[in-house]
């Protein structure tokens, strides 16, 4: 078992890593309250129903698996629910689940009465990389990604490998881009892991890694105003792949893996290929340069014409730089079509 | 003129007290940017313009009056209207109007791209003293009152003085019922000022000690843990009258008006009424205890079964305590039917 202490001043939270935490969240969380447990269609039933079991009024919300349940109709639906359930400010709310849940019920935490108690067990590699920690909550609106939200803290994260087991293997690389993602900005060890082949045999050790990463540039940077970019490594191109998402069905993860191609040197590129390759993810994609960029200038992170983005030259550094939009241009020529 | 400096770390602002700001409101607030300025038709067309006129690129949105505007559907619209006008995360959010105004204006700042720069110029007695300073916003859902928000603090707010000129008298009075709530639980010397008359030379005077005051408690009490409570005196019963708001058509500040006869000593009760009565504000209501007891308990600061309740035995002395909703009631037909 590890123990990552997240240092946010009152915001401070323990990650605890450990396989089987599940079995035991009661030990971890105080569930002796009114617990809402929410989840969704695509998460074993068991995982939820554990926790509901243990908490001394569970109520289980299950949503449609997938993005769509991160709309502002389904963050005021599961409030009302709340409401009619008789919730009090020193209830809880429980995220068991990928991303999707984590965001949604993240944000109806952070907004019902104000913020409610929440605790986030992620049960896909990319939430337990990446999105369950860190405070980012939010729902899409208009079809723009998480541009309503909060940032809001859980009060506690279990990351329990043993609930990747049933994860499908798509799912399971999807995630590890994001752990790729960290080991090339921030840990020359982290990106060794994964050129050097046995990554199922050091998936512990991989996401303790991407979670230690994650947690110093959160303590660093809680509400994203410049280190934090980091962490959106390949994800400026990336977002604007994953607004096709209706054409090529391709996950997050999977768009962050061909945004970063383009954002490393050219000595590092090979090798970053054939790590993606191994790993079955996507290194380009079947879209026109116009229709990325189109897409990409869209982005919220952008700011008016200019956009921060991160380039790696050698494993474990990275430079941040602003640039105009337009030149990142050729980049996207090197993915598209 | 005078400011107040609100203390809060990293959420610091400072309120700003200057008869005349609004018409120099670029001097205190960053308005060279995109800067949405919300209102609502009650309040007069040219305090918004003069706002828009003066940032780089002002865009007005007016709400229709009321607690109605205070929806999830009210606020997924504006965030969508933002979206539309390509706000980013560095533009800002202005209210200009009263409590509906800012509640909900503020939590479309609070959730924007997870937060974008909010400023508040209150229009009404009622929240130049209250609502506009303390970080709460927040919507109504399912006909609960403030049940889905965020505490996020405002940048800067102008109360200016001004702007009271066009105001009803009747919301002039139930203004000055919450000042009246801080004189009784923290001032004496606010409370000597309603008591000796002159209320209207003394204006200036009392919404600056009003903000003092609720300043202090803030500070020391951001998120509501405790102290703050103390802000809600008159206010358990008051929400379970304003629950029936329908029947009979009372204001917020009435119903405290009318929530605090009860929750003073049988000494002070002669001297708030006659102060009341001096403001037009009402001292008892034409409902069944029942019915305010029944709405009562459905209030959001319920504990359980237990509530936390101030009662006032001398103008600037205060005890908080515990108790049963239950033993509430006999101070609920003191001014029910």
């Amino acid at each position: 078992m590890n123990i990552l202490h997240m240092d946010l001043g009152a915001d401070s939270y323990d990650i605890v890593i450990e396989r089987g935490a599940l079995q035991k969240a009661d030990e971890y969380l105080e569930l002796d309250r009114k617990v809402l447990v929410v989840t969704d269609g695509g998460v074993p039933k068991e995982y939820a129903r554990t926790v509901a079991a243990m908490a001394k009024d569970g109520v289980i919300v299950t949503v449609s698996q997938g993005e769509d349940s991160k709309s502002i109709a389904q963050f005021s639906a599961i409030l009302s629910r709340m409401l009619k359930e008789g919730f009090s400010r020193r209830d809880a709310v429980v995220a068991v689940g990928g991303g999707v849940v984590g965001d949604l019920a993240g944000f109806v935490a952070a907004s019902y009465m104000r913020g409610v108690d929440f605790y986030n067990i992620p049960t896909t590699v990319l939430s337990q990389v990446d999105s369950s920690i860190g405070g980012k909550t939010a729902v899409n609106l208009d079809g723009i990604k998480n541009i309503v939200g909060a940032f809001y803290q859980p009060k506690k994260v279990l990351v329990d490998l043993d609930l990747l087991k049933t994860l499908d293997s798509r799912l399971v690389s999807e995630g590890l881009a994001e752990a790729l993602k960290m080991g090339l900005t921030s840990d020359a060890e982290l990106f060794e892991l994964f050129d050097k082949g046995n990554i199922n045999e050091n998936m512990d050790e991989i996401i303790t890694r991407s979670l230690m990463i994650k947690k110093n540039v959160v303590e660093q940077d809680e509400k994203e105003q410049g280190l934090r970019k980091i962490l959106n490594f390949g994800h400026t191109i990336g977002h604007g792949i994953e607004a096709h998402e209706e054409r090529h069905g391709l996950y997050h993860g999977e768009c962050v893996a061909i945004g970063m191609v383009p954002m490393v040197s050219d000595d590092l590129r090979p090798r970053l290929i054939k790590i993606l390759e191994s790993l079955r993810l996507p290194t380009a994609v079947d879209l026109k340069a116009d229709e990325i960029y189109e897409a990409m200038t869209h982005d919220k992170k952008g700011e008016g014409d200019q956009v921060t983005v991160i380039t790696v030259s050698e494993p474990g550094e990275y430079e941040m730089k602003k640039v105009r939009f337009k030149e990142l241009y050729p980049k996207i020529q090197m993915i598209g079509i």
